[in-house]
């Protein structure tokens, strides 16, 4: 089991994926609710019901649910992965997300993945974002000095 | 064959692909240039190499290629393909490319693709750089308003 919120897809979730999937024979992905997003991160630029439509369309996915609001556990009830994979740089940490499991008498691995090494520097969805605002302030200023078009 | 720039994919790409695939049996997709997207549209936010790299992903495509810059239907004679579907807002004129592949002995039919009708407004690429940008302008306006954070 992934988990994450694969707003904008790019090549770092791509290589997560791959990743988790090496662990085992079905890649169940859980996608975050827009609730859960706005929590941890930020506003989320894609609803969910896209989010996890367009990660059902991806080879490497055999399962794509979307997560639960209050419990983040409970999926996890649901699904009963054998492992949940986590990527690199996501927040959870591993052991207490294995307390909880034990607690609620969830026999689930929980593996934490290694970086991705992509060859661009437009991997992750900061990036993305930042080189549209980038590109966006760039017409900006051009429009001020040429006048609108 | 379907073609197109697949920049910050959406469910009206996954659409298309989709339309595109009933029309055979495999679906060879063409990538556009980061130059030839320059020429027609914009900047690509994503360098060409990621954007054939994610939609080789996809489980709907069964072929991935980089189109040529110079002559947009050289790609053609290499894949030879049975036919080329035109998304219902790609700027191609059909007649056009009708002359020029029959200029070019190449025998394949070209159709045009219905409009998606997404049940989201959240589709396009151009829809999905305006909300960021809204998203970043609404930051900024918050920021001037309580100060940095």
């Amino acid at each position: 089991m992934a988990t994450g919120t694969f707003d904008l897809l790019h090549m770092g979730h791509i290589y997560y994926l791959k990743e988790a999937k090496k662990l085992g024979d079905i890649l169940a992905v859980v996608v975050a609710t827009d609730a859960t997003v706005r929590k941890l991160k930020h506003d989320p630029i894609t609803p969910q019901e896209i989010r996890v439509n367009l990660i059902k369309e991806l080879k490497i996915v055999d399962e794509a649910y979307l997560g639960h609001e209050e419990d983040m556990y409970a999926i996890v009830g649901e699904i009963k992965p054998d492992i949940i994979a986590l990527g690199f740089d996501q927040i959870h940490d591993a052991t207490t997300i294995k307390n909880e499991l034990k607690k609620r008498k969830l026999n689930v691995k929980v593996v934490r993945l290694s970086k991705y090494q992509g060859e661009s520097d437009l991997e992750g969805t900061r990036l993305i974002i930042q080189k549209v605002i980038a590109a966006h302030e760039f017409q900006k200023k051009m429009q001020r000095i040429e006048g609108e078009p």
